[in-house]
């Protein structure tokens, strides 16, 4: 493949990923006059939809990020986060990073069409995903915001699922998490687990165990979500015996887990913990490597909601600029 | 003083301050059904007004909080924020805590009508003001965006100041990054120090020295801002020889300090810094008492921004949330 650059200079600001993180991070850049530019990324099938604009390309309806009373729509909210950088003078460039060279600064990046860039400062702000099942109308109906998701935290407390049977899909402590939190709204909350024990701690567990409105289903997967627009039953199937049964609930919510996307990194140095997401050893945004920063969801398992990604965004693009400024870079 | 409680009933989570930390916490808080209380304070004067709502009150104009690409007002922002608050079922006390007893729980906290409250899990959101010189035009023409501003990253980037001369007040660290920021935009950049040597970092003393646009100026201090308006100089005073003198400048920016709000916590065993900022040991927002959380600018001497500040107080209701759950309290 043909190499070459997509600009000449040197950048001084590059950020790739295009979620809340990502664009916060431009709108302070853009406005330190570090005229940044972002790699948003191509989109991708794996199973679910992949999108530059990050997981909210994917929610129908944001309640809590703050600023919003009525609500917006995930992508219409990613629409003005872009705006708001490119007001300021972001560039923008529709290819994934693929690899990336931090050996030596200026730091080296491939894009997806084989191109390389420089840049003196980089942000890392690519998100994870949500693991999902891959079952044809799970996909469907979670894109339709047809009451499939993969986070109860974002939108359990939705109207449409008050008062109503759900059922959670996981038995870990995030599925136990997210199955709690839906006891407070749900008449039901199933919790649908493939084995016969929760790898949950004991004190997450005995949360669901307590709750009167709690259920867990042992030895069950879902293999087929009913509903045409909205989620309106869950197809299982006994991975002991093999039976199938209906479990008719208004909401499904997945919680087998989250992929950050730092595959790319593989072997550039920066420091991942074990589920393989960037390690901030401090309360700042920089990596171990000195000149790379990261933020959002791909340096964050615990809290993973667009305002939190945004304000990590905020201070990446701040440390990024002094860091910048103390190099004689401005 | 006559004692009394504002309700019966212990609170779930009591939120301290009305700033984006508080509001996001109260959002996130009320949608986890914990139906928290915001204690929004009282207006005071110290020098420049501390309304609720906090630093944002003062600011007419906000162009980095993403979401707004034509930017929105401080107090119209800070009503978006009550608002989805509310609309959630966020309760609101229009009174300051006073005092805080956390020996035990539930905690009990004082009000300044007199009143205590009992709460089992506390979110400090009180944030810090800027430092002022608390001179009568200074505080004016800071209300009014008429080119004052305690925060250069805030409004640095706006229409008004470019390409015109510009002065900083202080000469520490702070100062030498506003100033720095500044030269991006400015035509000129006059630091303002009443000493003969600057009390920042060698290195950021550098930039200024080696930034072409910026010059020291010793030993003066403002004793006036002068414009109907808008600025349009300030009046010094050489600390030396008492010589009156004129600067020409169309925008100052205070850079003397911020003084976070935690008098309040005073033999509250909550842990504070050197400078007196609530002292977060790792990246939750955790305090050093279990149980008492801390989000936003009452906690953060680095970023102290909008966007920052509504980040950490999602944090501090998810923390918030996790632990009452832990405790059995839902």
């Amino acid at each position: 493949m043909e190499r070459k650059s997509h600009m000449a200079d040197t950048e001084k600001l590059l950020i790739i990923g295009s979620g809340p993180a990502g664009w916060t991070a431009a709108i302070y850049g853009a406005r330190a006059n570090l005229s940044p530019v972002v790699y948003v990324g191509v989109p991708k099938q794996n199973p679910a939809p992949i999108l530059p604009g990050g997981q909210l390309m994917l929610t129908t309806e944001v309640e809590n990020y703050p600023g919003f009373p009525e609500g917006v729509s995930g992508p219409e909210m990613m629409g003005l986060f872009q705006k708001q950088a490119e007001r300021f003078g972001t560039r923008v460039v529709g290819q994934d990073i693929t690899a990336c060279d931090f050996s030596k600064r200026p730091f080296t990046l491939t894009a997806s069409d084989g191109s390389t860039v420089q840049a003196h400062a980089v942000i890392i702000a690519t998100g994870a995903t949500a693991d999902w099942l891959g079952l044809e109308n799970e996909l469907r109906l979670a894109q339709m915001g047809g009451g499939v998701s993969a986070c109860a935290v974002c939108d359990g407390a939705l109207p449409m699922f008050r008062d109503q049977p759900l059922a959670v899909v996981g038995g870990g402590d995030s599925a136990m998490e997210e199955a709690s939190y839906l006891t407070k709204f749900a008449s039901k909350v199933y919790v649908i687990h493939r084995r016969d024990e929760l790898r949950a701690s004991k004190a997450m567990q005995q949360r669901i165990f307590d709750a009167p409105n709690a259920e867990v289903l042992w030895n069950k997967i879902p293999i087929d979500v009913l509903g045409d627009e909205k989620c309106e039953g869950v197809r299982l199937k006994d991975t002991q015996t093999g039976e199938e049964s209906t479990l008719e609930v208004k909401g499904l919510f997945m919680a087998i887990g989250h992929t950050p996307a730092t595959q790319f990194l593989d072997g550039s140095g920066i420091d991942l913990t074990d589920k393989g997401y960037i390690n901030l050893g401090d309360r700042t945004s920089n990596t171990n490597i000195e000149g790379v920063f990261a933020a959002g969801d791909v340096a964050d398992a615990d809290y993973r909601q667009a305002i939190s990604a945004a304000g990590m965004g905020c201070q990446a693009a701040l440390d990024a600029e002094r860091w910048l400024a103390a190099q004689g870079i401005e």
